[in-house]
């Protein structure tokens, strides 16, 4: 199932908060919609961001009015679009990657007229959104070396094909590990407060008949303790230049637990995650989302009025604690600042 | 506020699962009724339990068919009204405790009348009610001395006055503790899938003007790498000979993740919570609940119809974790079998 369909002129967002309740697709045909789905995490997953970013930047490089400006005026309002997408979200850097791939484009094609800019941008976008797929299914390869017969994985968050443009970056993985016959079960943590692992990662495992279970956040030092996991591989919202990477708030504590069990950990991811400006994790920006998302579940208020509530999206798993990096270059084994380099 | 009232008849059970949205009591007039309610954790937390099962004895005891019975009958039933209330909950040792403590008082007294006999077991539950308070202060006098100054603490679940008859045990040091101003912050795990951190520790602590902020379970790892956190302090369901201690599903997480960190980890229970005949947590049987109390959250399903979903409600922290167990009688200092029996 793809989270986004492109039908040539809006870009139709599966609005992910409601699922799996209820199928709604938005049909975004502005970038301040295409904006506010991102913001408001209708679409989520670093790569799915990128690409939702991509064609937020098309249907504004070809709205009417755009295309009726001047070359100077066209120019100046591209930026002003792609400075309202990079507005959406901070952590993700698979969303300013996008941004600056299109910057890039345009900076490079100047010369061409606004009709023409247009129809370039729209290209470059599904190239990307075409890219994603591709890169992810090269991840789920890299990937099957570290999968053992009849492995038995824990998962954080969602990380599939509605976190990207399909297939998945960490369940990518697990996707090319069970079609090796290779996974016994995958445990999913339900990964409050949004829980993307109990709407989203057992929604798509079950429909493809990867078997499933979901247990709370609390309970990932039971399952290691009690011998149930073999290995735990996740997502990455940015990772830095010495492998330290932020991923859902929840991921740190995991990678803890896992070395402390002796457990694997690793991060799953294509390139464009790596922030190679960032030499270390503490430089990586964490968005702190509304009290609210804590506070309320699916709209039922459950922490007494009065009482504050913490937000963090995010946390930065030191590279210390990862295994390995898997991305669509290669793996970077005991990630540090020599190992990453290697990848680019 | 207590979560128990007696009436000298029936006992008014305050419905935990609906704070704090609804304050509604029970009255439970049958031991029944009382079995029931444990079994549906309108009342929960070891001490409470316990407390709960006293009570409920002496309802059975009282019961106007039961005071009608001769005395052979009347210790038959007497029995099979402990046994009713002993397949409530398996976990939690207090409730055996008081059960033991109720059947050696019944065997103790065999040549009372039946009605002396009632009225024995009565006074005997509100001894138990009252003990459990007055052995919670002291469990907050005894932990004074871990909690510093200006200290920022992380609890799990909820140990406070609604998890025993008052005052609380991890809550109870928390209260001493801010009695003297030396609380800064207290950060309270939500505690999926019940809430009890959400719904019932931020209830208490916000009434009693104790600073308090709600986070989930996943973002413990993320406060102690923030350094935001000086120790933690949780509850426990049973302990063995060893120390090691069983308590809400997640805290073994919490007890790893301070180890990493080289934050001070503490259990605080009552004697009653000490089970010297397991010599290690191995022994501790772990109630697995339902799983629909992971999937349903406010009557809201949360998982895909057909994705199971594990409810262990327990886990067991091994000692070398604890930093130090509080007791009424004293703590027991990096516990072992050899620092557990000095308590005894």
């Amino acid at each position: 199932m793809q989270p986004l369909q492109w039908n040539g002129k809006s870009l139709l967002v599966l609005d992910q908060t409601l699922l799996p309740e209820q199928e709604v697709w938005d049909d975004c045909d502005t970038y301040e919609l295409v904006a506010e789905a991102i913001e408001k995490m209708k679409v989520r997953g670093a790569p799915a961001i990128g690409a939702t970013a991509a064609y937020g930047i098309a249907i504004g490089a070809n709205a009417p009015d755009a295309l009726a400006l001047d070359k100077g005026p066209y120019l100046a309002y591209l930026e002003a679009v792609n400075e309202r997408l990079a507005k959406t979200r901070p952590t993700a850097v698979n969303l300013f990657w996008a941004i600056k791939r299109m910057r890039g484009l345009i900076a490079a094609n100047t010369d061409l007229s606004v009709a023409e800019l247009g129809e370039l941008i729209t290209r470059e976008a599904n190239l990307i959104a075409e890219e994603d797929v591709r890169l992810n299914k090269r991840i789920g390869q890299n990937g099957l070396q570290f999968i053992p017969e009849n492995a038995r994985i824990l998962t954080h968050c969602n990380t599939g094909s509605l976190a990207t443009f399909d297939y998945g970056t960490a369940l990518g993985v697990i996707r090319a590990a069970h079609e090796q016959g290779r996974v016994q079960h995958v445990y999913a943590d339900e990964t409050r407060p949004y829980l993307q692992g109990a709407r989203l990662t057992a929604f798509e495992l079950h429909r493809d008949n990867i078997p499933v279970t979901v247990v709370t956040d609390s309970m990932a030092g039971y399952l290691m303790q009690q011998k149930m996991v073999d290995l735990v591989i996740v997502g990455a919202d940015r990772i830095a230049a010495n492998g330290d990477a932020a991923n859902k708030i929840g991921t740190y504590s995991l990678a803890v637990l896992a070395k402390h069990h002796g457990i694997p950990f690793y991060v799953a991811a294509p390139m464009s995650t790596l922030d190679y400006e960032m030499e270390t994790g503490d430089e990586i920006e964490i968005e702190q989302r509304s009290a609210d998302e804590v506070i309320f579940i699916g709209g039922k208020r459950m922490v007494p009025e009065g009482v504050p509530a913490l937000h963090p999206a995010f946390d930065v798993t030191p590279h210390e604690l990862i295994t390995a990096i898997i991305t669509d270059q290669g793996n970077a084994w005991q990630p540090n600042t020599e190992a990453m380099l290697k990848l680019k």
